[in-house]
This record gives C-alpha cells, sequence and structure tokens, in this order.
C-alpha cells in the first residue's frame, strides 16, 4: 500500500522559499503567478498492514516524524491499494 | 485557481532524505513501512488565466523553476478551480 503524506506551513506561517519561487518566477514574467508555498511530500511504501491500522498509524507517524506541528500541518491519502 | 505541483527525484535517483526518514521509523518500530521517498510539493496560486494557459504555463515553470529535470520528475493538478 502506498500512501502519501502532504506536508506545508500552517497558512499564518511566513514561507520564505515559497516567496523566492514566487519572486523568480515573476523575474521570467509568470506574472499570473500571485503566490508559492512551498512544503514537501514524502511517499511511504507499506506493508501487511489493515485499513485500520493505516489510520491510526499514518497521523501518528505525521504527527512525530514527518511534520513539526507547532509550525506545520499535514494531510494524507492512499494512492495505490 | 490553485494548482499543485509535486516535485520528486526519479525512481533510478537514490533518495538519502528518505532513506534517512525510513531509518528513523524502523529505530521507533514501525516495521511495517518498507520505503519511503521524500521531495517536494508546491501550491501556485494562479491569476487571470484560462485552463489552456495553464495546461501550457505550468509544465514549463516545473520543468524551468521547480525541479530539475535529469534527476527529478513532476505532476501536477488542479486542486481548486
Amino acid at each position: 500500500m502506498k500512501i502519501r503524506v502532504l506536508v506545508s506551513y500552517k497558512d499564518s506561517v511566513l514561507d520564505p522559499q515559497g516567496q523566492t519561487v514566487k519572486n523568480a518566477l515573476h523575474t521570467l514574467n509568470y506574472d499570473c503567478v500571485k503566490d508559492v508555498r512551498q512544503g514537501k511530500v514524502f511517499e511511504l511504501e507499506l506493508e501487511e498492514v489493515s485499513p485500520e491500522k493505516v489510520e491510526e498509524v499514518i497521523p501518528e507517524i505525521a504527527h512525530t516524524v514527518l511534520a513539526n506541528p507547532i509550525i506545520e500541518k499535514f494531510e494524507w491519502q492512499v494512492i495505490e491499494e
């Protein structure tokens, strides 16, 4: 089973990397881009787990290892059964 | 319009960050995790663009600014109309 976890800064947290990308895009005349936020994506390959176990374990992993819950939020989805 | 671009290493490219996360998870006894790949996610807020323009401009931006096409691949999707 393959799980995708997206980790990004909370909306209230400044994102200097995203700002830099936005500025670079404006320099290249992509003026239609109004804002950029950058985050991380993790693809986890799991084996021998029930859907219930996944529901339990993925938020736990995201909360303790992948994201810093003080400044980051995460969402996750199953991308391959 | 909001676009999400996912950038990750090509499958043939080693991913030391992902390996480190996998090792950390094994140390914490999450043995069900067989593999981890880490990548980047960009959320772009676009204004005043037609769907045709988006089809043209997003792969261009991803190819030239967000990803290094030698070692990285990308995929993108519209997450908000």
